[in-house]
This record gives structure tokens, sequence and C-alpha cells, in this order.
């Protein structure tokens, strides 16, 4: 331990939560403040203001996570769809030269994955996936103790040809996205119980016994077993780790995932595999950004 | 140029292909020699020879591409399918052992990629992913300059959820491989023009003006460039190169793949991704056993 902290910044779509990490993952002084999505100046401004106020004498490097493939040779958020950061600026150096200090940047859910490995259910891992089911589907993986740096975008393999498209800028065929999030969830929730239902109704049906709700997230479970497998027999990982807020649902959806990913992988690598819920909640994007703004001093 | 060579071994189902390799990706007497597959023992003897046949004061270290996904921590092939190759034991300390110099071991689709990247297609490029159509489908990538170390098992990749079932040991459903190898093209010509017909003679057909061969060939393009997608999107590479005797089917294959890859890559990822075939031909594997070996001398 040095005593060096860092600020962490997790850049949402609604909101920007910050904190001032240290090397055990600890966080001190946590801030939450509104997305400002009116134009890149107001981003900007807004991320500005959300650093200045943590700023410090102790303040080593500061770590952002974006919701954005990032690319780390030009500093750039290639494709942020949320929020109006363009990819003609190169975000990286625009924050090094505002605050005089070293800066990482890194796609959100890699450094959600990045915090988990370190400090939440991946702790004990050498290598790890993570898939993060949310509104969308992101992904990160660790490769024998390092943030995989390709783009991750687990949400985006193909695993039913010509499927279901996908929502917004993406024009692709039966992703996974479509088939595992709580938007997916809601959806076919709402199909079979009215509008009213949510994905957390949805669940709830489920644990109060009801059997159309629990072959929905079964089927749910099932596609995102696919997923998983593709990712075992790619990435090998000792464990993978399911977070974001549909992960609540828990094992009626990670039970049919298990099964179907004891099919698909490869005998050695799915023997010993361990799915299971990520421990940090909605913090590990915050921790994460930590980790890549320590990544960038050392 | 330090002027060390190595002997690099690519160990197949049929024959195990030796040669010195220089640190260019020169190939010196190259030896090819059946593969014992009556037992283990047998193959560890023929592999002994082979290396001993090229032995001199002059070699460095050895490197063996293996058949099966590699675990580089314990020198174990851990599920070679088609030699006799148990994964109890050590491969990679028995080599060393036996000869008393550094060795390497690789999957075999790894090694033949890290030799494309270094000499043959992706020469020019920081990043690319490699997938080979053969009787089977193997790959590998290469990530920012570094042979990815997962295991790449990009033919066991779900793309068609409950589809085809894989053939031998895997229990998969819809994997890549039976849609998109030789094989499966094999499979589909046989169907439409009878027994006689195999993957190159659909090929020449195609290459003829014949619509039912193009129609298959443009039917496992589109599914190739379904997994090709997918892969994009997890790697972001700047390039993709196809190996393997089917890659002769060419632009039949090629174009359609290259059209459903943009419908399926991430904008960025997609815009300037090119789809070329492989350049080392046969000599991909034997030159990337060279590689991995003066990986391990380094």
């Amino acid at each position: 331990m040095d005593g060096k902290r860092v600020i962490g910044v997790d850049l949402g779509g609604t909101k920007i939560l910050t904190g001032i990490i240290d090397r055990d993952g600890g966080v001190a002084r946590r801030r939450e403040h509104p997305t400002p999505v009116g134009s890149q100046e107001e981003l900007l401004a807004g991320l500005d203001g959300s650093v200045e106020e943590l700023l410090g004498d102790d303040i080593a490097a500061l770590g952002f996570g974006i919701p954005s493939p990032v690319d780390q040779r030009t500093g750039r958020a290639l494709q942020a769809v949320n929020i109006p950061l363009r990819a003609d600026i190169d975000f990286r150096s625009r924050m090094a030269g505002r605050f005089g200090l070293p800066v990482g940047i890194e796609n959100d859910a890699n450094a959600a994955t990045y915090a988990e490995f370190h400090f939440g259910a991946g702790r004990e891992a050498r290598s790890m996936v993570m898939l993060t089911l949310g509104t969308g589907c992101g992904g990160g993986a660790v490769v024998d103790g390092h943030l995989f740096r390709g783009w991750a975008e687990f949400g985006h393999m193909v695993i039913v040809y010509d499927g279901l498209p996908c929502q917004g800028t993406c024009t692709g065929r039966g992703h996974l996205e479509p088939y595992v999030t709580g938007v997916a969830a809601t959806k076919l929730a709402q199909e079979a119980f009215g509008p009213a239902v949510d994905a957390h109704r949805l669940v709830r049906l489920a644990s109060e016994g009801d059997e159309v709700a629990r072959d929905i997230l079964d089927g749910i479970g099932r596609h995102l077993g696919a997923g998983i497998g593709s990712l075992v027999n790619i990435f090998n990982p000792e464990l993978v780790v399911i977070g974001g807020g549909f992960a609540a649902a828990g094992d009626f959806v990670l039970d049919p995932a298990r099964e179907i990913v004891r099919r698909e992988a490869l005998a050695h690598a799915g023997d010993d595999l361990r799915i299971v819920r990520a421990e940090l909640g909605t913090a590990a994007g915050l921790i994460g950004a930590g980790l890549v703004a320590f990544d960038a001093l050392d």
C-alpha cells in the first residue's frame, strides 16, 4: 500500500457516479450527479465538475468508465450511444490536459469486470468472463490476470442466426442482447401477463411458483447459456460472473444457463466452470474506473 | 538477427511436419512423417525421431503445434481428438527433459495464426482473427501484437441456437463448425448433386456458373459471416484471415460473409475490416510452431 488514491468516474446514460478509490478497492466520498446529455460541451463540463468536487493533493490519477467501445490507442470513445460523446475528441488527452494527471479510460463493462475480478466474485480467479444483464448486455473478460483489451461486446455475439433484431444503432440479427436482458424479459412478460408486468414482477411471479413465468425465465437462461458456452470455448475462464440488474433473476435464469453451457462447452472448459452472480453491485463500474486510473499511474 | 534457429513441429492427425525455422520465418530441411496413432508411446517415439533428425548444435529451442486446446500453465494437451496424446502427461516438460532445450507448445490453429500474423496475411496488422476451414474449424487471434492465449475455439461458438449437432466428442448444437467447413460443404454438395461430389468439386461447379452450387456456397458464407461478426465484436481486429483447405472457395464464400459481417459488426468495428485469405498455406502451422519455440527462448 503506497497510500495513493485516485478518482473513479462511472459515466452512465443517466448518472455520473464518482468516488475516491484506494488500492484495496475502498470507495470514499461517493457522489452522484445526473448526466448532462444536451451537448458534448455540457457533458464535459458536468464531468469536470464531478471530478473537481473530489480533487485534492492526494489524488494521483483519474479513471473513467465510458458506455462505449474505447480505442486505447487514440483515447477515443468510438460509439457512445446514450451520451453525446463523439469519437472525434481524444477524451483521454482532454481530461489529462484539463487536470494535469494521468488518465485511464475503459469501456464501462470492462471496468466493472476488472473490479469484480480484483475485489468481487472473481477475487480468487485467474481468468473470468463477466456478462452484465441490464437494459443492454455488456461484457468483459480477464485472461490470466490481465483485462482483455479487445472490445468484449459479448451482447453482440450472434447466437440465433437471422434471429431477433437488435435495438438502437446495431443492425445485427440474433445477437445475445435481445434475448437475455431485463428489457427482453419485460417484453416477454408483457406478452404473457399484460402491460403492467416488468422483469422484476416476472421474477417475483416465478418465485411464487408461476409456471409461465418460470418457463419464460428458463428460455432466457437457455439463450444466455448458449452465449456463455461460446465465451467458454473462446476464453476458457474458470468463472463466469453475471451482473447487472436482471442478475436478480438468479437461478431461475442461471440453472438453465448452466445446463446449456454443459452441452455447448468443450469438455475440459466446461467441467469445472462456475457461473455465479456479481458481488459488487452498482459500485463495480466505479471501483473498476479507479483500477483503470491506477493502471494509468503504474 | 542473432542467427539462432529452432525446430518447429506441426503435429497433425495424419502427418508430422517438421523443419528448422529462423527468426525471419524461413524454413529449412522440411520433413514429413506419418503420425503414429497406435498408442501414446508410439506417438512420442515418432515425435522424438522427427526432432532428432533435425537436431544440431545450432538448434536453440523446440516448438510444437498440437491439435488440442493446450494448458500453458501445466504444459498439457487437454483434449486431443485425433491423436493418442493424453492430458495426463506434461508434454512440454517431457520434451524439454528429453532434449534438454527450451520447449514451447501451442494449439495448432493458434500457431498458424501467429505465423500468418508475423509473416503472412497479417504482417501489416496489429490485431487479427484467423479462422481455418478444413475438416474442422479452428481459430486464433492476435490482440495488439500478442497471441491471444485463451482457447480461441472459434469453431465452437454457437451461431444457430439449438442448431446442427457437432461431430465427435463435442455435444454442442449450432456451433459454427458444422456450417462452414469443407466437410459441411461436401455434405451439402452431396445432397444437391449426388455422392460423387465433394467440396472441391462444388467450388469448381460454382466457378463454372452453376447456380445451385453458388447458392450452397452463399449459405455457407452467410453463416461464416455470422461467426466472424461475433468475433469482430469481441476482438475488434483490423483483419480477419481465412485459412485451411476450404478457403479455396474464395469469394464465393467470402463475399456473402462480408455482407453479413457488415450487418452483424458494431459500426466502428466493421467499417474498416478486411477479410482476406491466408498466405502461408500448409506451412503456417510449422512456421508458427517455430515462433512458439522462439517465444520459449526469449
